[in-house]
Formats: structure tokens, C-alpha cells, sequence
């Protein structure tokens, strides 16, 4: 089993900004701790952007190599991207949007994902922790979680 | 440890109620997982109503009764209850909103939460896999995941 | 034949209530008319309550009973209950909804049905005789009306 | 007693057009029925056209012939005539406005009537029983039911 | 002469709930100083539900009972509630609402009020003197109020 | 001089129609007046159809024959018509919109003129006096009024 | 018999601000041509001020000397000033709003009238001629305009 | 303990003005009152203008003259000063909004106040009895009450 | 092959109305340059109408008589006709709508076209060629195009 | 005479992406059926990219080597990206826009498109077709199409 | 030279209004840093008022007397005052408006700025340092600056 | 001291690009005028790209190096990146958005910006000395501006 870890604009800089808002974890102790998680069961990828083509690229790719599912954290671009949008309704693998911080909470422009309809589903507000959740349902649902 | 499953209106007939977007589980079923999930570890006391201002009384009964964490499944509520939302704001305990379906897929008044902004945060379109989720987010969380 | 007849919110008060809105009868002789159409033919049930929870348990009870059909003036819920809207959606007897006044001369806020698109029908504007409309519907259309 | 039945834009096509919203029956049958029911208690008038100007003169003309009542299901022009709406509220003859589908299960630009407010009532969602059920009221209320 | 004072959802939590909002007093000191303030001029009737139906059939026994004068503090169901608007509309004693902090401080769905146009009048953002004021003007004014 | 004087939907029945709004007097004696003012100085043409076609056919008729003016009430098409703002866009001959009613006193879906911004101007609620006016708009400012 | 002539802020400035727009003509050349225009039958008084404020001492000051009629062209006041709108409202003396130019082919923000509601009609659009207009029918009309 | 009463535009013609909605009293009327109710307690200044930076101007000098408490009725000016609301929040002097009529009950514009979030409370739809509670509040509550 | 060109409301006027929008070339020369193209391969029928019901009148013959498409330029009925969507919509000839100049640079009125998501397809803004583009798509896809 | 024709995000997996809304096609049929057309006429040059900020460059590129058109299917980008709106409106080359899909009957954030108002025109619904009617466009107007 | 400095209102509070927003600076320390830079190059003349009426006024003054250029900073006035935007709009004085706080980081409705159309551009949220790059925008660009 | 100059979309055709708005100046001018200002006092580092994803990873390095102060001109991107105003909010280093055109003068969609809030401030409609007075911010006021 593969899983994809996809993390959008700006998650480079997780720990360092704003960590009021999003902690003071750093994104690479959240990708170590996927992996332990993993174990042998799944082989986990875990790739940044800050750029959204890059991501589509990314998740194309994920397609072409039958990957069991995808989690994403598309950051900004939730709320801007209808490119992301597409690329995941155009391809068969299932996509788990993550946010670390309950973006309903925030700012107007944050409450509307442009992804989510596309999606299977959404884990949002959980800290990190959603990562977490995600992988855990790949794992245990495998090829019939979609 | 003691956690409180709340369920909303119309989710006394999971199972019977369009099982094309909520399956064929009944709400026992449901409840049954997670108690096996909880084991020894913790309590799990659920309960479901059809009426918005039982849901409002036994939220305040979970925080005068110190529980660790509760899972609502606000259903339709979701999208006319304010009182929902003030309930869980005027309570110490964390709270995770859980939707069975992807709501972001349906019709658009079934985007808008006003009882996000008041949770910890939200878990979407995963089925009743949801509520498993969210029971382990306390169990693992504990009383620091607020 | 058996046709369950639900009012809603302050219809209690019919024939006490605004009076120039909503005429000078009781509900009580309204639904005498309709024990009166039905005679033999039919079984009338009906119900009224101020509680948007209330409604919904008794139309889940409609579903388990098997009823041929629902009339529901369903009053201020109309604008404001999706608790309802899912109520009827996932139950198999088709529902028709009627109001006394024309709702659409009257404030903004009561154009708008949430049940509606739940709804076979909506008889609109023609007093209490709309509630005999409703029911010669199901008492000529029977089991073929929805 | 003269009824007027008016019949808007496309509805001509009734039984051709989109069978799977409006049904197999033609506006003769439904006509027909009319006439059937009437008998010698009221004489039908019926008419269709595709042109707001033509229904705004027929209207005028169900005026000065002193109608009991018309019934009118403006179709596509419920939506955008402001005309209609002007004629209907000029007269002093009752109008029930009557859909075959569920307007409010469609496209949103069918969910608001400009007609409604200068109207008796509605029936909506009913099939072409909704016509009959519209006559009913004005051989049953005759001249009282406005 | 007899006040109904009612009090809506989450209120039975004053003073444990949200205190930088609400403050420190519980509903019970409230009521105790309005019974003071009432004396023998008048009783007071002092009731608190989280249940929108309950408030509303709490209204209409107000009504037949020939209350003078009705204290409501809607709580949540100011901004979501047409059934509470229409139980006071079809009423014939005056009623104040009232409103402990300044809602047009706080979220912006707080500051739209469904029973106001339907009430005599409003007192906002006064702390809990407000329910004193309002007091004050049915003792004052009496039956002339409205 | 010719000057054209359109007439639209349902204002063949003024004296008839809502008199509390538009009064008793006739078209016919509206436009008498206006034969009565232009004398010699003048041909008034004066026209009035139900249909949004013809309106535009006598538009197009009156830049043909090199009218120096049209007044026109266009009624209810005033908020709904684009053909008649393209029409009259379409031409060069001066055209003053005139409304007997203050419609910014009536419903909101009156106070939008689709044809106002391709008209030299308006005179809104001065009776049909406003048709006098502009009349005499043209007969003094002429050919370059526009 | 009086008519008092308001205008609204920098129409002092008339025949000097854009002209593009309003042209060359002063507002002395306007106001002559209103004393020309009424001559012995009306007594003219001309007012202009920049604030609004002033202008509404004024029209309360010509509803305690009891004008026949105000023309008033309240420039930018038209669309934001309530309180205008209230002055008018709260006097018996009938207004006439004028706009010079046709507001309707201009920026959104000039398509709204505060005060519309509240006057007896509009000119809008035929230049300064709108003024002699407005007077005309005071002069005519007299004291029976409104 | 100084209190200044504002009011402001169109408030001098109080009494004159709309009695249907704001009653026979006139302004001095409504001062004499509140002078009696603060005998020795306090000292009232009263003051009225319909130029919005009059208002402004007396905020400022409150200020710096140091008042307990001001009471003001914005009228027109509630709905489109953001200066007054500035001038509010930018003084350390408690504010206490009145509005004589139920405004809620009125045009929709009326709805809206732009100074309440800057007030400590509002009293809406009392009559002239809302600035005695007003005065009350101040004279009980002193320099605490804000 | 038969295929139907219909233009709508001022269109007759092509190459006389505001040629810097649509050109010089009359709604002839583009006809005959149709006929030039389809040659022997295709009849082609054109027709032109200010009225919206004759509009659809002619589409209801193009069904009845198989043509195998339709052209229409609906012109300003694009921006307010349901009437017309709901004639492409209720036939089984595939329609392409045309607009000669790109409506997306002009007034926000002109960017929704009602009829669009009716028609198989759009060619908007390249002039009068978009007729011979919409007519070589019929004749080299003919049948199936839809 | 040179053509650029730009495909954006997603259109790589043209023929494998959603084939129910796009089709079997892959792009390289799309583009080589466009040398096939152009032949020895023109040189087409066919690129496509994930990338907003690529097709920028492009679009850049073809301005400087002075192509004669583009042709432009900026899938997601349409309804999201001004940079590609001011890259068209920078250059003086004429750019066409196609989409596959009838974007008028899918999602609400389809139907607007920011680049519209730069190109010269839209092709819309057509299926890959649009890109040959597009390519004709350029050949048989050449560069007097713009 | 000659430069005008209009403050609006609240500005005369500058140094005692919200310090955590303004700053401590007095508008008249402000004033004196401007004279100071302007030394020789330029007379700088500094008004302050709370009236609309006079700030539309002194912009007609600047016209009249020929200033070089206006620094604004309309306060409350940018975000309701047409009558300014109509005054910037009449003169041929280059304007630069200035905020001293990031409107943009604030509440709505200080987001939109009616001014700014008017205005050769704006400098926000620079402090007070904002009012110094404005003067020197002048005194380095001069004449030719708008 | 460093300071970052980032330019986005489309502005490295400055000059080339419509030039009646933005000029004839190149941006290696506006570049080159920025290195002379700073002289020996800051190191002044230029980048442009049309990529979103580039300027978001320019301003993490600006970051990473401690740069003293950012300007940025985010063209385009301003209106439609959240991105871009994330990585803003992220870093700790000050950033005037710069406009050259005055944006509040063109299309609608131009007049919100996204990077405002979490920028110092903005500089708009200067031409490109608004560049030089943002520089000048920072040799001025340097570590202390934000």
C-alpha cells in the first residue's frame, strides 16, 4: 500500500510561523511520525509546494502509479484552487483533506474549500493529529475507503 | 474517562433513512463499535434526540459531569442551531463535530456549520468510520486535547 | 387508508390568532371537515405541536405505521427547519404541505419552504380549504400520488 | 359560472416535452378533464399561448367578461413577468396559479413567482390533478373565495 | 398585575457560562431582584427552557392567563426563531426583549433579531439591569404600554 | 414635429386598474391632453400594446420615419425588459421615460429601469401631468434635446 | 404662493465642475430663469449648501412657513442621507427631486434614491430644464400636486 | 454627575413630525421629564442638532469635560455615521443608544446601526419612555456602568 | 439537412444599430452567406422576431419538422428568457447560441445567458463569422452532434 | 502565420480524466488534428501546463514572436486567475478561449470566466471540435480578426 | 506652492483617541513635521473639521485659490461621503488620500473607500509618516503629478 | 540593511503593457532609480516571476535572511492569493504592497486585496515613485516600521 502526503504553500514553514495558530511542530516530526505509524504496512511519500501546478502535478502522478489514497493539506490554495479541484476529480484515488488548525474559527475566506466536494472526506481542526487520522483510515479501510 | 455521543435529528433511522448516502448501520451499530473501541478505557454514554433543546440540556449535563470529550453528530442542526453552538461554547468540555456524509457535496445549505466555530474541531465524509476517529482523538488525546 | 394530519407551531391558536390573516375557525373545525370528507374511507389522524422535534418524531412514527400520506402545515418551521427537510426526505409517504394564507404577500422571510423540495406538493394561499384539497388528493390518488 | 384556464409558454408541448418532469398526458386531456368535472355547473374556457402580451390581454378580457375565477399556470413567465403579475393584480376576478412538477425541487431560478403575491393561491407539485383541484375551489367557493 | 419573565437556551447557565460575557450573577439572583423590585405591585413569574416549543407554549399561556406585560430573553433563538415571532405576534400582550450583552458587539449572526419587529421593544447591552428596566415599564406604564 | 407617445402592459386599463394608485383617468383622455398641448406644433402618435415585441417593432418604426421624440411608459417592462433598453440604445431619437406612480415608494422589484440608462431621461410620480412635461420637453428643447 | 429651491452639495459649483456632465450653465443662470419663469405667480427662493444639515433646517423651515413646494436637487446627499429622507417624510410640504444629469448611466452608487421615497416624483436627466419642469407643476398644480 | 441628552436630526420637529409614529410629545417635553427625574442627582444638558459633526463636535466635549454618562438618540444619523461611531469609541464616556419608535419594526434601513457596537446598550421602541430608563441606568449605575 | 437561424429582438436592425458594437453588415448579408456555405448540402431557414412567444413558436415547428439544428442569436432575450430555455430545452434539435460581439466585455446584465445551459454549445464575440462556425459544426457533425 | 494553442491544468489527462463530461480523446489527437488542418498554412504550436504562472510566460513569449493568434483552453484558471487576464489584455495578439463542456451546465463557479473579457471570443461546448472552429477563425480572418 | 492638509473627523482627537490604533502623536505634532519639510518649497495651510459640509467647502476653496495638491485623510467621511468624492471628482487639484491605521486590518466597512476614485492615490496604514510621503509626493512630482 | 523588491504577474513587460496605464518606464528603470535611493545605505534585492508559488518562496527566504523590509508589488495575484497573504503573515519582516496605477479606479475585481491585511500598509496610484516612497519608509524608519 502507498499513501501520498501532500502539503501546500506555506507548511515549510510549519513551527516557525505562526505558531499561535498552528504549533511548534515542524512539518518533518509530522511526516516521522506517519512513517512509525506506516511501519511495513505502507510505504509513505510525503512532498511540499508552495506552488499549485506543482501540486496537481503531484497528484496526477499519484494516479498514474495506483497509489491506495492521498491526504492533503492544501493549505491557501483550499480556498482558491478549482485546479486542485479537478485534479482530484480526475483521478480514482481517494483524497482526505487535513487542516491543523479549525479554519472555521478564522478568518471569512478560509470557511469555503473548493476541494472538499471532491474529496472523501474532511478531518479539520485537530492539530496535527488529523494526519494522523487520515493515514489510520487508509490503512484500515484500504482500497474500499473511497 | 467518560465520553458523550450526541446524535442529532433523523439519525434514529440510520440505516432506514436513504441508505445511498448514509449505508445500511444502524445507530446501534454504531454505538456498539464504540464501546468495543473504548474497552476498559472509557466510558461511553450515547444518546440521540430529535429535539434541538434536548440536545442543549444533555451538553450541559456533560459539563457539569466533568467528561473528558464529546462527539456530536448535529445533523441537521448543524445548520440552524445557534443555541447548539452557544451550549458548546459556554461548556470546558472539547467537542467533535462528526458528519457521517461529505456534506461539501450536497445541497449548500448543508455547507455552513454554526457549531464549528465553537468545537475542537470537525471530522467529515468519512462514515461512520468518523465517530471511531474521533473516540480515539480522546482516548489518545485525553484531557489535553483542547 | 390512512392519512396522518400535522400542524406546527401556534396553529393551536387558529381562530384566536390574527384573525385577518388566518380566519375565524378552529383547528378543531377544520379537522372535523376532514374526519367528515374521509368518512369510511380513510383513517385521520391528527396532530399538532409547537416543538420542531416533536413534528419530527411523529412523521417517523407515519413511516413506521405505513400511512398513505402526510398533510403537514408545518407554519414557521417551514422557513427555518432542514430538521424537517431530512425528516420527510427519508421517509417513503409522500407529504404535502400546506399553508392557510398566501405566504408569498406576507414578509420575505416566509417565501422561502426548506420542505418543500422534500414535499410532493404545496397547496398555498386557499385558506382551510387547502387542508381538503390536500386530503381528496390522496383519498382519489392513493398510493400512485407520489 | 365562466372559468378561465390559461395555459403559458411550452405547455402547449405537454406529453412531448420532458416527459420525465411534466408526464405523457397532453394539455387536451387535461383540458378535457376539466370540461368533464365542470359539467353544467360552469363553462371552461381554455387557452394556451407562448406570448406574455397574449396571456396579459386574456386576462384583461376574463375582466370585463366578469369571470368567476381563472387558472392560470404561467409556466416559464412565472419567474420573469412583471406583466402578469400587474394584470392579475388590475383584475378583480380570484386567480389560482397552478405547477404540474415541483418547482421548488428544480432549478433555483424557478423557485420565486412574481404572479404569486396577486394571486388567491397556489398548487404546486401535484401533476395535472392540480388543475382540477383549482377548479374545485371555485365551483365549490364560487364567488367567495377570494 | 402579573409579568411573565422568560428566559431562553443556555441562560440557566448564567454565571457559569462564558462569564467575560455575561457575568457573574446566576439567573436565580436576577429573578430574586425582580421579584424586590415587583414587590407587591405585581407577581412575577419567572420561567427558563432550552426548548423553542416550550417558550412558545409558555407565550400563548401568558396569553389566556391575561398576563400584563411578558420579559423575554430569547437567547439563540432571537436569530433563528419565526416560531417565537409568531407566538408573539399572535399575542395580545406586550412583550420587551432583552438582551444582557451588547450583541451588536459580537458575531455578526447576533445582530439580526426575528421577534423584535413582533415585540414592543428591545433594552441591549445593559447587563442584567436590563431585565429591571423592562420591569420597570410594565409597572410604570401598565396595561398602556403597547 | 411627430412625437410618439408609447403606452405599455396593462396601462390600456388605466381608470380601470388600482385607481388608489394610478387614478381614474382614462388613456384616452391622457392622451387627448396631449393632442390638446401639441396643437400644430406637433403630431402625437399615440400607441399601447400588452406585448414587449411590439413595443420594440414601433421603436424601431419611430427612428425609421425620424421622429424627433418618443415618450414612453413602459409599465412593467420598465424592470424586465432588455430588448426595449437595446431598442431604444439601438436608435437615434430622444426617448423620455415617464412612470404615473412613484415607484420608489412601491415594491423593491420596481425601483430598477433596465431602459433608464438608454433614455435621455425620466419623470417618475407626477400623475399623468409627467407625460405633459415631456411633451413639452420636446416641443421647446426640439431637435437638440438629446 | 412660495417654492423654495434646494441644492445639494457642489452645485455651487455648477458650470464649473465637469462639464462633460452638467454642463456650462451657472447655478445663477438656473435660478434666474425660475424667478423669469414664475414671475408674479410664485415667489422663488433659491438656497444651495454644501451640508446636510443646512438643507435640512431648511426644508424644515419651509414646512413652518408653509411653502406650496420644494424643488430639490440633493446631489451626492440622494444616495447616502437618511436623514433627508426623514425631513421630507416629516413635513407636509411636496417635494420634487431633480437630477440634472441622468444618474441612471452612471457609477452603481448613483442608481439609489434615499429620498425618492419620501418626495412626490423625480426628474431625472433632462438637464437644468428639469427645474422648470418641477416648477411648472407646482404652478400649475398648485397646492393639490401631492 | 454631568449626563448629556443628544439628539439629533429631524428631532426638533418631535411631536410635528409623523405622530402616527413618534407620538404627540414634543423634545422639551421629553428634557422637562428627565431634568425632574435627576432633580439634585444630576445634571442634564440637553441638546439637539441635525448637522452630523455638531454631534460629533458635543461627543468631543463630553469628553473633555468629563461626563458620567451620555444618552443619545442618533435618529437618521443611526443608520450612516460611521463619524458618530468613531467619536464614540474614541471618547472614555458610557453611551447609551435611544430610539423612540420600534425600529425594527420599519424599513429595512432602519435596521442597521452603525453606533451601536460602540454603545454600552440600546433601547429601542419604549417611546420617550426609553430615555428615562436610559437616565436611570446612569444615575444608578454611576461610573460603573460601562 | 435542415437547419433553423433565429434571431431575436433588434437584430432586423444589424448594420443600422450601433455599428462600433456589431458592424455594418446587415442581418441579409449574413443570411445569404449562410445559403452560400451550406450550398447544396444543407436548407437553411432564417427568421427574425422582436417577440419572445414567436421566438419559441418557431422553435416548437423545428422540432415537430426534424430540423437537425438550430442557430439562434437570442440577442437581449438571452439575459431574461426562461421561455426560451425552456423551449430548447423541452425539443430534441441540438441549438448553438451565437452572440456577434463578446457580451463578457460589455454591461454585467449581458453575462448570463439563461438559454446557454439548454443549448449544446456557445460562439460568442467573433462577429458575424460565428453564425458560418455555428453552421459548419451542423454540416460536418450533423446528427450526432449533440 | 504562427498559432499558439495553450491547454491548462488537468488537460493532460485529457481522455482519462472524467471521459463522461470530456470525452475519449486524448490532447494529442486534439492537436494533431490541428496540424492536419492547418497544413502548410500555418505553423501550430501546442503546449499545455499545470503551471499558471507557465502559461504567463507563454502567453508572453507569443506576444514577443509576434504570433497571429492563440487559442486558449484555461480550464480551472478561467475562473480564478487575473494574472492570465492581464497577460491577455498586455499583448496585442488575439486570443480565443475554448472549453470542451458546456461550462453553463455545470458548477455555479464555472459559469464566469476572468479571462473573457480580454480574448476576442469564446467557443464553449462544442466538444474538441471548438479548437478546429477556433483554428479556422485564425486562418480564414487571419490577423484582421481581432 | 501651496498644499492643503484636510484632517475629517476625530482627527482634532489624534494623541488622545485609541492610542493603540492612532498613536500618541497629536495631529498638530503632525502638522509641524509637515511645515518643517516643507520648509521654503512650499506653503503648507492645515485645516481639521467634523463637518462633511466644510471639508466639501475647503476642497471647493483649493480649487479657487489654485493649490498645487490636497492631502486628505477623510477618516470616517472615505467610507460614506459621496459628497467628497463629488467635490475630488469637480476641481482639477491633484488629491492624495491617507490613512494612518491599515484600514484593511479592520473592521469591514472601513474596507471601501468612496474617495479613492476620485483621488491621483492613496497611502495607508504608514502611520503618520503616511502624511510626509504625500507632502513630498508634491514637492517632488509637483505640477505634473496627476 | 536589505530590502527585497518582488514584482509579480506580468510586470516584467512594464512598459510594454498597456502603457496608458502604467507608463512607458521599464521596470529595470524603476529598479535601477531604487538602487541609487538606497546608495550605500541598504542592499536592494529585485525579483519578478509570474509564478504564485515563486514569490511565496522568495518571502520565506527574505525571512530566512532577515531581511529589514519587503516591498512588493503582487499585481495580479493581489485579488485572488491567500497564499501570498499567508506567507506574509508568516514571516516577521514588514511588507508595503505597491501599486502604480490607482486600482480603485478600474474593474471591480481590482478593488480588494488580499495581502493588505497582513501587510504594514500600501502605497496605490503613485505611478512607480510609489516604489520610492516605500524604499524610503524603510531607510527612514527601518527595524522599527512594523
Amino acid at each position: 500500500m502507498k499513501v501520498l502526503v501532500l502539503n501546500g504553500p506555506n507548511l515549510n514553514r510549519l513551527g516557525k510561523r505562526e505558531p499561535h495558530i498552528y504549533g511548534y511542530e515542524t512539518l518533518q516530526d509530522v511526516e516521522q511520525r506517519l512513517h512509525d505509524i506506516a511501519g511495513e504496512k505502507a510505504t509513505i511519500i510525503c512532498k511540499q509546494s508552495n506552488h499549485e501546478g506543482q501540486l496537481v502535478d503531484w497528484l496526477h502522478e499519484a494516479a498514474d502509479e495506483q497509489y491506495t489514497g492521498i491526504i492533503i493539506n492544501p493549505a491557501a490554495y483550499t480556498h482558491t484552487s478549482i485546479a486542485l479541484h479537478d485534479a482530484i476529480a480526475g483521478i480514482d484515488v481517494p483524497v482526505i483533506e487535513v487542516h491543523i488548525s479549525n479554519v472555521h474559527k478564522r478568518e471569512a475566506f478560509r470557511h469555503h474549500s473548493y476541494l472538499a466536494p471532491a474529496c472523501l472526506g474532511q478531518i479539520v481542526g485537530l492539530g496535527t493529529f488529523g494526519y494522523e487520522l487520515a493515514l489510520r483510515t487508509f490503512l484500515e479501510k484500504g482500497e474500499t475507503s473511497c
